[in-house]
């Protein structure tokens, strides 16, 4: 996995607590994930503010810091049962909630004049497949939602496609921690099998060339 | 809502049957649409086929004939609990079950060279509003699957964008009818209040040019 | 189903509305099947309070004024997609939010010194049996929940168990109404579909002396 | 926790796999409990027949063999999002699968001439309180359904109100572990938290000895 040049640079970012919760699981897997990474990887990672804008502007950031070869964005969806390798990215910011600093966006462009969606640098069905063949419940999705993941999705193709070629990578969504939903009844993971899947994920993405053709769709 | 011309008119298609179902909840909901449509329109119906591509040629063939102001397609969304307003076509035909001619095409696109996505020609927060006040479930969706409807709704979204700028139209994904599920379990919808709701998100899309911006948006 | 004394004399109870909503389709329900009472019955309808206590004694008035062979009590059970007939009432009020009165009960007895349950007097699965032959989504309930509904339904079995061992009864539980959720993506029913239902349940209750056998239990 | 005897001595069953499942997280989980009880208690274990009658046997020559102060009984329920403690244990079986022997009783008492019911003898609320004070989610959950747990459950619960008046004991569910379904959809937990939270349930339950009356009751 690790190029002529060495090892692998990936960037992997998470992103800060919202909606009223103490943590966000998808930066806890992240650091997990940092603490023992996969071989022949040299990763970089990034927590982002859950706020239109300045997350694309620090994502920016880091990819410049760490030059990667390999950007993944990890969130929180709240409620969702397993990993979802997102599959497309579509170009508008529709807030339900209002984002950290408080704006709530409706119907705005993430790139004004860009196009309606990019579909994810990422062989996502390879992606699913090895975060299975790993034991971490994993699916494709078909949405990532119209808030700040979708948000830093469409940033991130937006920039693979107009500034950075070469660059691979897309968005995975994260259940629940089970200590957020103690009380509450909605489905969890465990983040350190976050980790395992995101490990197994990021390993796919880098050995991947030509994805899967498996039966991922949905019927609607 | 009548034009200079007359009545405003309009194509509504629904689909034949697939995945073992002996009815589709979306053709007798139009049926019932067309028994009784709403002041002002004329309305013109087809029944498309399950089946990839020729799904696309029917509704070609009926948009042609029709000459319509708008297109409204309708499918079934078995497990949804209301009505569907899809946001987004995406250019994929990523079949989860076979199709009614036994196609099963895996990430193929729609159309060879189109774009990723189209956002729908219809004001989609201004038809949910339309059908929750008629008082018939609703919301906004965003991913209308990668089968038959949403090669149906990416089909009609390029033929607007590319042949018929004047045509609005986009895409309504029905639930379950009763009888369907009885012994299941699953969410359903009387096909009586999915023609009261088609009426109505059929007259907002009619009157309205331009959309609201409630807070319809999903954070994932 | 008439008896020797002419039509058979049913009281149906649905419910004031609780918990904030403006309606309770409970009542809805059993106003439309009143209005069209299956052939050889004599239906006899109540509202009850969404009160402990409360409902019990309004539940025993109507009984003793409509000297009942049978009592169908029917409540609001939001989120549930179906009919659901139930099958086992327990001795517990536990409440999860305030009853119409602000009490809210916790772990006490509805009746002190009661047994811990009664199985429903009515032949659950050929109730569940004839609502899904008349198209209408049923399906055998383990639980009617620890709120005024099962206060109401164990009241009523005690009341069968000690005082009218002739009488016949037991508890529906239905869906919202659409109305109720037009904006909120939870399942729901059209109150005439329940109406059609409960006739069905009704009559089936009517004239079946032993249920049937047929598979309806649940894993867990 | 230990008796004036010494430790407290705790039976904790799981079941073998059922429904076609390889494993069951179940007896996963038993066996990491097992690994590293709770200071204070002497563990025994057992592992059930998925078998209506021989898992009562089982059951039964397990307490004879280790004289518990505890028992507490593990099962599987597929779909469910946390830990839940069974309040109340019902006497019938009703089998939605056949057992593992091919057996499928319908409508029969899991002991004939038995009361309908029985409530856990087990501190629900608090056994609840303590996997949650754990960071692992819990819930009272008001049926334990109609097969081969709940047969356990209840004849458990017979024994201890005919035969062992001194014991108690209950039932718990857990969710799939995520091997099962990690292409599935389904909501999981790690095994591991599975084992944290029965550890905090036992402890809970043997050090309390009269329940919490906190807000846990379902309103249908």
């Amino acid at each position: 996995m690790s190029t002529p040049d060495g090892p692998a640079r990936v960037l992997v970012t998470g992103f800060e607590p919202f909606g009223g919760e103490r943590t966000n699981p998808s930066w806890e897997a992240v650091r997990l994930l940092d603490a023992a990474p996969p071989p022949g990887t040299r990763l970089v990672t990034a927590r982002l503010s859950c706020v239109f804008g300045t997350a694309l502007a620090e994502r920016r950031e880091a990819i410049v810091r760490s030059d990667p070869d390999l950007v993944l964005c990890v969130g929180q969806a709240g409620g969702r049962p397993d990993l979802t390798v997102e599959r497309v990215a579509v170009n508008v910011d529709d807030a339900r909630i209002p984002d950290n600093a408080g704006r709530q966006p409706l119907d705005e462009p993430v790139v004004a004049g860009g196009p309606a969606a990019y579909f994810a640098a990422l062989p996502v069905k390879a992606c699913v497949a090895a975060a299975r063949a790993a034991g971490v419940p994993a699916s494709v999705s078909q949405t990532a939602g119209t808030f700040v993941c979708n948000h830093v999705f469409y940033g991130l193709s937006h920039l693979i496609a107009t500034e950075r070629p070469a660059l691979r990578g897309g968005f995975v969504h994260v259940p629940y921690a089970p200590h957020q939903v103690a009380a509450v009844g909605a489905p969890s993971m465990a983040p350190r099998d976050m980790a395992t899947g995101l490990a197994a994920i990021l390993t796919a993405a880098l050995g991947t060339t030509t994805d899967l053709h498996t039966v991922e769709g949905a019927t609607h």
